[in-house]
């Protein structure tokens, strides 16, 4: 029998093989946006200095010896989501009953405030803080990979509500899972597939092409390239690649963080000006770990941006519907002054 | 060269192999809806009777034999949409350019519109009502699909604007294109996985499943079954199929058309109410046609309805997370007096 009080859970769909968590835990977090998509100002905010009480206790922070962890002082803090997708402690079991697979909902699931200020986004912070939270990110990963259960750990900023935010303070959150998003999945087969015919990575050829022919191109750097992806699912699409290959983004030196950090902050700032500060998601693609590890893997990162007037129609259509061309996308983001 | 300025047009992701439309047309559609997400009332809807010089010429309408063509009096009216996501003229031509392949955007994009009613919506209707709807898509699909490029005929109604409707009075849309929706290639590889491993349809294997164990049914019927899936993305996410193997909806009976037109009705009224009138998607899915068709597909119905303050998440997290159960979202529905 199918234990369904032991939530959160992986189940499996015993057709198109999509993972989905369930977590009940989720529908009592706090929501601080008005029916009508503003941000309500009444509501003390959880992640604020001074009210460190409301959140579970600080895994790490970026703050003077001086101050006391869980309290204000901090400049970074990440602390474990006080309402997970997944449970920290447990067993992982794997059931299979007739053609349903599930998995115990177990992983982590931390939250990353990047910033003191509750109206501050990435965009406001300087190069140095930015740095840092990269320093961060980096730090995150390479502790809870120790964990011979953790097979992914997906970094990932939800920037506004109609991107998915329930709180409107500058945050990212990370979820390790012993499992793979379905996004990971897809472009693991499409790397497998294009090195078993060529020897070659898919992304290191995608880079070389962007580079060369340019009309996608929004800015090429030392060690980065910032583009449009050729079949751009949303319009202002953008990815931000290493141009060495480098599997896993944990691995990431002291010279690349820096200059990542100016990158990053360029591009945000290009979109956020190209679309009137739109919503977007911030997703991270690293390496998966154990046994789907692959040095054919590319690191990057992929910003998201939301269009309100759009949102919804691919979950009908089953296509992602694009009103905006990569190439005109790199011209306007490309023309924007910083 | 990619030629740039012939939108539509498809785009293969060269990583994940993932088709994007890029259509400029549908940037230029009205939008019923204020920012708030109200409907602008004082807009004249052009789907109204009275209004059908604001629409293209319709291709089929169910209507007296008196009345005109394009002037009120139907109950059912198909035309082109205005502002397609593909285009019906042209010759179909595949591109490769290196990594990058592309195909002309040539296709079918109707509106169904399925009232001469502004207010009303498909729960509002009578089943005859309905019933008349299941034939008119029926036959579109039929007339549609002797189209030899034409590989997968998509019908999908967005209700509601976080499901991304952009006009509020009631519809439902076809795509016919040359290439398959992402989801339908998805079903069509487990499929045909499970089949190749023991030579049976794994939707029969669901339903028969779901028939015992009864706990994720919604009702049962003689000849159809409506439950929720095991591993549902989406809160009372409901799924509708018959009870019989059969691949292509559009080779339905007078029969099962009766009972369908019933079951439907129910099965979105019990969601309305459990859900206080959610937005909602409802999706056919049927068999892929030409080199595509394949008697292993079994069509149905998916309703995947909408919870406006999760909206965006599973597109940051890569993961689509769900609070509740399907057992518990059946008990739910199971108990709305209809």
């Amino acid at each position: 029998m199918i234990p369904h009080n032991s939530l959160p859970e992986f189940r499996k769909d015993p057709i198109s093989g999509t993972w989905v968590i369930f977590s009940s835990e989720r529908d009592n977090r706090p929501y601080q946006w008005t029916e009508e998509g503003k941000e309500k100002k009444e509501i003390v905010c959880p992640f604020c200095p001074g009210q460190e009480h409301q959140t579970p206790p600080e895994i790490f922070a970026e703050r003077p010896d001086s101050t006391t962890p869980d309290q204000a002082g901090w400049s970074i803090r990440v602390f474990p989501n006080k309402f997970p997708a997944l449970k920290r402690n447990g067993y992982i079991s794997h059931s299979q009953d007739g053609i349903f697979k599930s998995i115990t909902g177990i992983g982590v699931h931390e939250i990353i405030v990047e910033t003191n200020e509750h109206d501050k986004h990435l965009t406001d912070l300087s190069e140095a803080a930015i740095q840092k939270i990269l320093w961060t990110f980096k730090n995150r990963i390479l502790q809870l990979e120790a964990d011979p259960e953790i097979k992914y750990i997906l970094l990932f900023k939800n920037h506004g509500r109609e991107a998915g935010a329930s709180i409107a303070h500058s945050h990212t959150q990370l979820i390790a899972a012993p499992i793979l998003p379905k996004r990971i999945e897809e472009e693991l087969s499409g790397i497998q597939k294009y090195f078993n015919k060529t020897r070659r990575c898919i992304f290191c050829e995608v880079i070389s092409e962007e580079l060369q022919r340019q009309e996608r191109l929004v800015s090429a750097h030392q060690y980065f390239v910032v583009f449009e992806p050729y079949a751009s699912r949303f319009p202002y699409e953008t990815w931000i690649l290493p141009k060495q290959h480098q599997h896993r983004f944990e691995d990431i030196d002291e010279i690349h963080i820096v200059e990542l950090a100016s990158v990053l902050k360029q591009s945000l700032q290009r979109i956020m000006a190209a679309m009137n500060n739109p919503a977007y998601n911030l997703v991270l693609h690293t390496s998966p770990l154990k046994e789907f590890e692959t040095e054919n893997f590319h690191w990057h990162f992929e910003i998201l941006p939301m269009r309100s007037n759009i949102a919804g129609f691919e979950r009908g259509a089953g296509f992602f519907i694009n009103s905006i061309l990569p190439e005109k996308a790199a011209v306007v983001l490309r023309e924007i002054r910083l």
